[in-house]
């Protein structure tokens, strides 16, 4: 199949990888476009000319550019529905979106890189408090995120026996995680998740060392 | 009508007031549980027996508890589909969830109350550059969606001409930015969605200042 999807994005990017991993969910062919965050190419003129909000990632489709990992992940479920991201029936759906949100709104916006660079720069912390403030948010997101997933029935993944858009969301939150050493324990449901998504090809395939732009 | 939602909620929560205003664009009634997130009633056991997350919004409906704001405000728009607060199609829902996800994904989550709370109290930051920081995120983010918003045709609400999950995270935003003197220049496209929302009795009846729990 000739690839038609273009996608924005960078290895160690949390959102970019949450968005690889619902596109080899799904078995889509996509054009890999790297934009090194690090380096602040977002930023440049280059990535300026076709990003509105200057963030990764982005998807090119259909002649559109489309941003927010979660509102991308919504779009590819409800244009190639097999196999579904969401759960069939309102109830299941909203859950789903909650755990997803609760990564995508509680944790990650405090820990990506800018917002550590600001604390850096701009404020004068030191590593160690950064360090100690990554995790602090990490840990008390994933014991939310926990407390939830106790409240549903057991299962293999998030929600249910087949990855969800909340596993989607999990999994490069975890992965990230584990760079900065945070404390998981107690944090079985989640992690029983993390390890279940990973066994997968498409987990595997979507991942930061996978990336053409990966930095050993 | 006999009242079956609650929403524990919290006056000057920005995503409560999100989900306050879908449910004033629908119409439902709803009991209002305050819950005092500044005096910390959000961690005691009342709310704790409760609530998986500790957060507000909380929406209790048919015998559930939803949570995270944005997954709310899709629940209710797939059960009580009039009027729509999401486009009809695909491409239009992903703007739409894009703008709102830009507010309730890179903006909110820097500057709620528990954030500015922990700049404080641990980083020892003081008011000067807490104010700054929050003025930082803010105006960065608008930028991002006031970008996003020139991308699309002219329109009086962020996208066409009624209100959709865009503004319900839009308008909270920006009500609680002029509590902090934020410089909205330059923003025009998300100024004027802003004042045409708050023109309509939906916004009005939703905003703190109609709250029960509020403190003048």
């Amino acid at each position: 199949m000739l690839s038609t999807m273009k996608l924005y994005n960078y290895f160690r990017s949390s959102a970019s990888f949450r968005v690889r991993i619902a596109l080899q969910l799904k078995g889509l062919n996509y054009d890999y476009v790297p934009v090194h965050i690090a380096k602040g190419e977002h930023k440049k003129e280059a990535y300026s000319a076709v990003s509105a909000d200057l963030l990764v990632p982005m998807l090119e489709t259909v002649g559109e550019r489309l941003s927010q990992s979660m509102a991308i992940i919504e779009y590819l479920d409800e244009t190639h529905p097999s196999p579904p991201l969401l759960p069939g029936d309102a109830l299941g759906r909203a859950k789903v979106r909650a755990l997803a949100q609760s990564v995508a709104c509680e944790i990650h916006p405090l820990n990506n890189l800018r917002v550590l660079k600001y604390l850096v720069r701009e404020l004068k912390v030191d590593e160690d408090a950064k360090n100690t403030w990554y995790r602090h948010w990490v840990r008390e997101g994933l014991e939310g995120f926990e407390r939830q997933l106790m409240q549903l029935p057991a299962s293999t993944y998030c929600y249910g026996e087949t990855p969800t858009l909340a596993d989607c969301c999990l999994v490069p939150q975890i992965f990230n995680a584990k760079r900065f050493n945070v404390n998981f324990d107690g944090l079985s449901r989640a992690m029983a998740a993390y390890e279940a998504c990973m066994a997968l090809e498409a987990f595997q395939k979507a991942q930061p060392s996978a990336c053409p732009d990966n930095e050993p």
